[in-house]
């Protein structure tokens, strides 16, 4: 059995346990919390009782280090660094869901989270864990950088496109909606149950963090600099992120080569389902899976082209890619455990 | 008192007559039904228990425009068209909540609806009902075209930049998020509460049938032919629309100038709120309530100009604009019954 | 114009201030906070931007004294008392809206409240302020203790039938049902959103602090000690409880005799509506209304009886009640501002 | 690979797909449908896309008979009788989801589905499938029938109260609460998400059909007849049934011998937990899962007994508890395919 330790114990933790839970390859040997400490993990999630009955722990680097194989951190930013360094010296893999190994330009991350990083030392070996797009690297890494929830469904929309010069590398625009569970646990007047309910609305527009890490995949895909206009939206639901993302045909393109090559680009892709002409993809399709769905509009009269995806924001957007890396960096089957559909109605 | 007949008894009409309860020159001396001819309104609208206890009739315009001042209706497009020939024959002023008056050209309204337009001189006459555009055209007319609720939101949130010349008009993205009684009453899977709640989705992409109404009007805003991208979305809850629309400021165009044509624009209106900087407008903000707010971000380095609105479609997107458009007709207080706050929360 | 001040910037102050809004008499001269001072209450609840945009001050009884001739409070347990008798002593009527006047007994008040009361030379003036059971000392009092929500459903159910001894003083089950507002604007996990989202709970069970209060009314109505079971439940939505309540027949009493009584008592009460025999309520009939709609079941083989009934809990339940207390205090007509259907859908 | 028809195509029929996807040793080879044949079962339920692409076929039991080793049935009452009859002459075992074997009186069947049962003989061959309470008759028999949702709560809450004569077999109160995939795919008013979302209400007030099936099982428990006075409510959400269960001590019951009782019962059942004194279930703590939940309440001073139970209607209600059953009565490990955790949150 491999030994998995989990620090932090938010929503995203939860969702990992759930996961892990029915790995038939992994021991959870601790979890570990700010809050919680010396609660069993199922009295924090009953959901769970009988299946995590694991006392929380502090978070002591120098112990878990001893005790596990592959360590998934859920700290905020900024706190990931420094447990990582040391975990890796212990021979720990790593894999961390937070914002410290997702930027590759230290500038970018000092300018977004105004930290300065302590290890651009290990920021150049992190893989920036998208399996659809790095999953030889990924298998060889030691620290692998689990992507945001709203960069994982504009990758796996617009990457394709921008690889293949398919679509202008201006102007283009992502107008997300996510569920509320991608606030996390914390406690604000934002995430409360009577503000969210019944009630829609933008937030951090222009100014949210996820919009430099989708640049920086986007412009590699692209190979050259991307600018996007970024818009998040918080939908009164619990899971899901439904992303319509919003290009132009580059000159001479063909509306037809669109679906093409996100056809292609899929190919053998078990997580991610290119959708029929004329369907367009519903968040409770993925619901508690770890499926990415891809909907394709082109107008033919004036070149606009529409991807629309939807993730489970905890699972493909957190937990579930978590352990589908894990599952690579392990050489098990990069399924294990993530093969269950969504929860239908 | 000003002698109201009401045809057809959908969500519209049933906000309609939650309004006209607190209005106080109007009686309401007629409801009409397809479905629940016979039965009280209060029945079908148990929230009226005592306020609106009139029994639904038939729809026979030879009786109606013996008994009204001013028609109401809510039908599906093309049955309003000789409802409303034969009132206003009659000297019933109509306030038409459907898509039939709405579109001035006939041949944009034959290719989405599908049908032949048998009165083009009626819409030649009717006036598009937002009366933040056409205030005085709305005082003197027999018929008022409501708009839809989405071209609403849309509409409020581009004309004033338009019409001032400060953004392209090509590139436009009304990126739309509605509540569910924007479906209607009627029944399919798709308002099914297990179909939408925990759902988020795109639907009608590239089709929606107010993407050239829309169009319509931000054209004459415009004075030119402006093409847009729509793309509306389910949001599960009952009501709001929030409609978060792109476009790009025009060369020389200063990023204060949209905030300053805005607030001009709005200056005077009592149901138009232009938000401070950096505040964004939510859906419940408006929730029951006559009121749109505005929220306006620009990049000052690419000109990306976001204009976000909210409105409540049922109100503000239906029955309260028509309470309004008929205020005007009758040389009432424009916002006579269409004081309240939204609920919150 | 009748001068307000308004202690507290809660849930059920906010919804005070939509409904005072709509009140011809009122003018708000001052609403206080703890954790807002300095805002525009309009920033806190942007549902009424332009409609009270007043500042909201420090809570300083020795200055509101003098500003108001009515003082609404919604404080914590405790804070009331003290709050009350300066204002009082000024010669301003208090309609307070939390505990600390409602419980007659200062032993249960202490039991329940682990407080001692400090004045219950006021408790013995002040008169519960559910105007269907004590209209005439509620005109003639300087200190209403508005009802709690559940005691509010509870007792409009029940009161009725005890008073005219058509049911079982023993075994009495109330099983209510609130929305989440109830539990006020406080930040916990409880009221989070993805806690309370998609999910279902009961709360408090054995040990609510509504019991005591239902069954204080309750036994003054039977004229002897009742004691209840009361168990309360969490609704994923915003607003509204539904009052399930179940009790006996009495000996001898005919299955008709129940319907009749709470005919009888409701005749003539305009924010009461029992409804016909098979119709039961529902809470959105009475969403952001001040009425109160009961539905009566009868079961002739075994005599049980149910009684349901639908409020808002911060409007029937709270600031609607207070309103009409208010207007009674003032020697107003009793519905002043509170004529508004409920919202629907 | 055992072979299994699912006739039917409804919610439950869903979730029965989601789970027997990862049963290993069973091969769905027929899925029928009343109103899609012809479409993917992935079509009708995208959530399965890639998972469950069978392709819809008309209810055929001379063919299905033929296909299959254990068929699901889903079907309105009055259906399954001719299809099970048929079935288990061609040896196809049969767990049926509906009604038509259930209740083992044909005159109560009679009485509240206004049908003669055409087979008795069938009937008496059945078997209830809750494990909890049949496990070695299940093992044996041809026919299940799978219990309704509401009488698995409130079965799993009361019987073993009964079965040891704690509790009074009078006044039994059982007041439940469902999510709205409990009331079915089909479409009516009631189900609209207008009318139910921000919405609670209680239906079919002293007549659901679930009473004489609950009814039934407790008077078996008891060993004398028991009637219960019952309540469905409907929660806005859409899964799970939470069941607050009233009863009373008997004379001379100490309040500890429930929780005794309780715990011995459940000793050794995988999927019923009960929980620890003051922690009381919710329904997200089995969303999506086979687990029951219990709380239990014991007021020593007036010997109330107050027992909470929670379950997801559609798994442990439906299609979980039927593979429960398929288990034992294949002989398989009863929990395959039915470990996994709830979704949280």
């Amino acid at each position: 059995m491999i030994k998995v330790v989990i620090i932090g114990d938010g929503y995203a933790a939860a969702d990992l346990v759930r996961i892990l839970y029915g790995h038939e390859k992994v021991q959870i040997v601790s979890v570990t919390s700010a809050d919680n400490v010396g609660r069993r993990f199922s009295e924090v999630y009953p959901s769970l009782t009988g299946m995590a009955d694991i006392t929380l722990q502090e978070t002591d680097p120098s112990q878990l280090k001893k005790q596990g194989d592959v360590a998934f951190l859920a700290l905020p930013h900024g706190l990931s660094v420094p447990v990582v360094a040391e975990l890796i010296e212990g021979g720990v893999r790593c894999v961390d869901f937070g914002a410290d190994f997702r930027l590759r330009d230290v500038n970018i991350y000092k300018q977004h989270y105004l930290l300065d990083h302590e290890r651009p030392d290990l920021l150049q070996e992190a893989v920036y864990g998208l399996p659809e797009l790095y999953r030889e690297q990924i298998r060889n890494t030691r620290i692998v950088a689990n992507p945001g929830c709203y960069p994982t469904g504009a990758s796996l929309s617009l990457v394709p496109l921008l690889q293949n010069g398919l679509i202008s590398t201006s102007g283009i625009i992502v107008d997300s909606k996510s569920g509320v569970s991608g606030a996390g646990k914390g406690l604000s007047q934002t995430t409360h149950f009577c503000h969210v309910n019944e009630n829609f609305k933008a937030y951090g527009v222009g100014t949210h963090r996820h919009a430099p890490e989708i640049e920086q995949e986007l412009s590699v895909a692209a190979g050259k600099q991307v600018n996007i206009t970024f818009t998040p939206h918080l939908v009164p639901m619990n899971r899901g992120i439904l992303t319509t993302a919003y290009g132009e045909l580059r000159k001479g393109v063909k509306p037809h080569e669109i679906r093409e090559a996100m056809e292609d680009f899929y190919q053998g892709e078990r997580f991610v389902k290119v959708l029929p002409h004329g369907v367009y993809p519903e968040t409770k399709w993925v619901y508690g899976s770890n499926y990415a769905h891809i909907g394709i509009y082109v107008n033919p009269d004036n070149g606009r082209v529409i991807i629309i995806s939807a993730i489970d924001n905890l699972t493909k957007g957190a937990a579930g890619q978590a352990v589908q890396n894990f599952n690579l960096m392990l050489g098990l089957d990069e399924g294990m455990a993530l093969q269950s559909p969504g929860l239908y109605p």
